[in-house]
């Protein structure tokens, strides 16, 4: 009687949300819990952004319906921030505004998607949603496997997973949940390949390069300009981690002049989030966007959390890598059971999340954009973790 | 290369937006235009919902994400909310807050869609992207016309386009754009023909009951509870319309625990929702929610726009109906020809909408959620035009 696909959807949570749902029970409860499920960012809104607000709500007609594609001042506004980030040259016209990366990415896939042999790679790991969005679209999910414990990519298996079928291929930069970040040298040899692809098959090729991370980088790592690397690149980016407003739902697409079939790519975009009932932006944060100023959270939370926690896990014997962006870490089950080790951890309050469906089969993903003192307290965690295992 | 269906929605702006954006193109050049398109509400958002909004945005963690279905705190605000309005006995467990009625109705319409003979029903006239959304979903779109001049349901119709295919509804009431109020004797007669469908067809078929203009009702017009007079009624709601916000976007679908394959239903919205990148409802809104004060804006310029326009039109010549609720209003081409109507009107500065796309041939759609000074110069610009038609 109802869609199958979307019961299953709807019955079966994903395991962040499943984890972090039981962590409000238990907080609702006053029991004590590290919860490092959610990306729901702990670095204050800068104080701009409550001002903006503030101002945005006592002007007139804020609350307005705006143009599908979002306000012309807000989107020049955007327009010029994603310029000055990436020294690039987009121009207005290629901007719409959405209710965040999620909406962006999705409005994307479903414009890409002919027909159900289209396929849309993704760079493992990746966030779960993407298959979700994918598979509801209607083309084949196509996860492209690592090659190293540094979560680079396997160039061979991208070389032979790209096919006459493939329409894009997305790219987390940096990387959720691994926290990597992609190098421009490697960006470049990706754009080589797909390049290749491309003159093979005589069709576009996309990149969708996903940047809600874009601004956490640490250790004076440098983030490639995709868009400036492949010239078919479609940008989805949110304002939820960049000013902590994940609930908010504030994002954007962009497309450069350049890219091909640019008026027909444009109007898509605005037909498939039109299609779903996406109206406009939330029209407060539109205009919190048209009053922005340069300054973004204090992400220091997050590398001094990074810092406290794979020194810890290091310490007490686990295996992790080393996050160069982001706010996630990856933590290897000492026996490989990511699941067993995620429900251990659940036992004595700590919520971790089991990364198989992420594509990192026997990690766990930690989110680190928790306050430090939970930081220090999941570290306590840990250690009676280490001794279950004997480590 | 792309999908043709959301290139196609996307290149062909409906006729509202498309007179909209015309319409801000003039505004921005100074030229005087009166712009009676969108439902864009005129009268002021409640100072309850200003102060809300300022008491969340100096609260900790106000923008962080919430549940999928919503704070559990707003679910119940807004259950209460239902309830006091209806009379009804809904339960928090059967809200799912979303990013507005065009979010509400397009997870469920895809939810209650299992395949491409399934065919959603509406009462015509009707709001046009009703026919986006479920033709989006993969549904076959079917159109109940209307009997008479006061734009009435022709039973006769629904007995005969109700079929085994059927899987809902929709009723909007009051209706955009007749602004008529359907009564309880024929929401009654409406569900005495869809229990006798239910029954031979031996499967349930929904009524969607899209309440956003709900709280807009005219001398004293009684709007009925359609889920009291309906078992299987999923209600689509928006706060844009009764707190004036309609770029915000934030509403809720709700089910009563009588409504059959309750779990399922619940389950498959989420799903829906989840699919197409539906986060959560914007989290301010939410907060919003949580401290509702009830009071909804000053519907009385749309009451005494209504009485100006009707008045204004018959004396003119013109031939209208008498709107019970929202604020829109359907007035005849005097030929018959409304784009004719509606292109002779943009010509001399006045936007009103050809309604052929709501279901109703040869009509124009005025919507009156404008100033009071904007219905009176629109009376002067419609008495050019009646001049222009011999009236």
């Amino acid at each position: 009687m109802l869609n199958k696909n979307l019961l299953a959807l709807g019955k079966h949570r994903s395991e962040i949300r499943e984890l972090f749902e039981y962590g409000k029970t238990l907080a609702e409860k006053g029991i004590p819990v590290c919860d490092l499920t959610l990306g729901n960012p702990s670095a204050p809104t800068p104080t701009w952004v409550t001002d903006a607000l503030l101002k945005g709500i006592n002007s007139e007609n804020v609350h307005a319906y705006t143009s599908a594609q979002g306000s012309q001042k807000a989107r020049q506004v955007a327009t010029d921030l994603l310029n000055a980030y990436h020294k690039t040259h987009f121009s207005s016209e290629g901007i719409i505004l959405t209710c965040g990366a999620a909406a962006s990415l999705c409005g994307v896939i479903k414009t890409l998607t002919e027909s159900d042999t289209d396929e849309i790679a993704v760079l493992t790991p990746y966030f779960p949603e993407y298959k979700v969005f994918i598979e509801n679209a209607g083309a084949k999910f196509v996860p492209i496997p690592f090659a190293t414990s540094d979560f680079s990519v396997d160039y061979n298996a991208l070389e032979s997973l790209i096919t006459e079928n493939t329409k894009a291929l997305i790219i987390n930069n940096p990387n959720n949940p691994s926290g990597k970040v992609y190098t421009s040298q490697e960006i470049e040899f990706i754009a080589k390949i797909l390049n290749e692809k491309q003159n093979k098959f005589n069709h576009p090729i996309f990149i969708i390069s996903d940047e809600p991370y874009r601004e956490i980088v640490f250790d004076g790592a440098k983030l490639p300009c995709i868009a400036d690397l492949y010239k078919n690149t479609i940008i989805c980016y949110s304002f939820s981690k960049s000013l902590s407003l994940p609930g908010e739902r504030i994002g954007y697409i962009a497309i450069s002049d350049d890219v091909c079939l640019f008026n027909d790519l444009y109007a898509g975009f605005l037909g498939a989030l039109r299609s779903v009932g996406y109206v406009c932006a939330p029209s407060l944060f539109q205009y919190m966007i048209e009053n922005f100023e340069p300054v973004f959270s204090d992400f220091s939370v997050y590398e001094s959390n990074k810092n406290i926690l794979t020194k810890g896990l290091l310490n007490l014997g686990f295996t992790c890598n080393e996050p160069k962006g982001a706010f996630y870490l990856m933590v290897k089950a000492p026996d490989g059971n990511s699941k067993k080790m995620s429900e251990m951890a659940k036992q004595i309050g700590l919520l971790i999340v089991p990364a198989d469906s992420f594509g990192a089969n026997g990690y766990v993903r930690l989110a680190t954009c928790v306050s430090p003192d939970t930081a220090k307290a999941s570290l306590e965690l840990f250690k009676l973790l280490a001794k279950e295992y004997n480590l």
